[in-house]
């Protein structure tokens, strides 16, 4: 048991990044990470995105795929952890062949760390 | 790794049920989803629920499962989705041979979007 | 697919303790569980923790696994159950041979019960 609970953590760890790693790699001039904000609102109601984030609506993303760039890594992210979007977000970025993650915490633990955002 | 990755969120997600599709499905005749609150919280605490939920605590589940119709899928919520409450009630009615999944986001998350409630 | 459901649900659920076996069991004169509070931020921020809890930062956790005693049971938890933090420092106690599992809920929950805490 102890072998299959190692392996779902890794599995599952493995699915999230941390906001210090994306915002580090951010600041670097060749960035590896670009942010996909898959929130599914209108922009009235989003209000703000984490700064230099891509509007890219979890609904939308099937049809924009041949926009994105297989050299970078996606970071996917909801308004909270709490929602299953930025995983199904996830699983369509991955199932087409791309590299991709979640933010750890999503937007709300973002913005609870003060971390940069901008209006939109 | 990927496949992994993705075989771990096709399950994950299979779990889950978005308020959308309820709430459409609620909306018609015959419907096939059936709210089952399973707070174990008394009435007095939770004040209110989804419209039309069956109030069947997490708790006294495995005690009323003749009570239950195997032609229904039964749609579980707990107060948030950060508990693990819902996902016990859950594999008790997978393991018990119902069609079951949790709501996606919970009663949080359903109050959020304020879709219809009532008082208990 | 329901088998798979249900292993992912075992699995899943299995990594989890409910704060009222944790609490049971502390009262007791010879509690099986140790709470780790793995929070990795400095005690001004933090303020208070879980009462008997060993704060044990998740970033210094590697560094402290020969201090800890492999006839308990660690119990992980940080700020919420929407971060990963908690899992970070699971799979670390797992990988090393302990037993540890983490609290449902996090901190958040312990404190929305009213459980007991303690100023650090």
């Amino acid at each position: 048991m102890q072998n299959e609970k190692i392996n779902f953590l890794k599995t599952y760890l493995s699915l999230y990044i941390d906001h210090t790693t994306v915002l580090e790699d951010l600041n670097q001039p060749d960035s590896k990470y670009v942010l996909l904000d898959v929130r599914n609102a209108p922009a009235t109601i989003k209000k703000d995105q984490i700064k230099g984030a891509i509007a890219m609506p979890a609904k939308d993303l099937s049809a924009h795929l041949t926009e994105l760039d297989k050299s970078k890594t996606y970071v996917v992210y909801d308004w909270t952890a709490g929602t299953t979007l930025g995983k199904e977000a996830l699983l369509t970025l991955l199932s087409a062949g791309f590299e991709a993650c979640e933010l750890s915490c999503a937007l709300e633990g973002w913005k609870g760390m003060r971390l940069p955002v901008e209006t939109i």
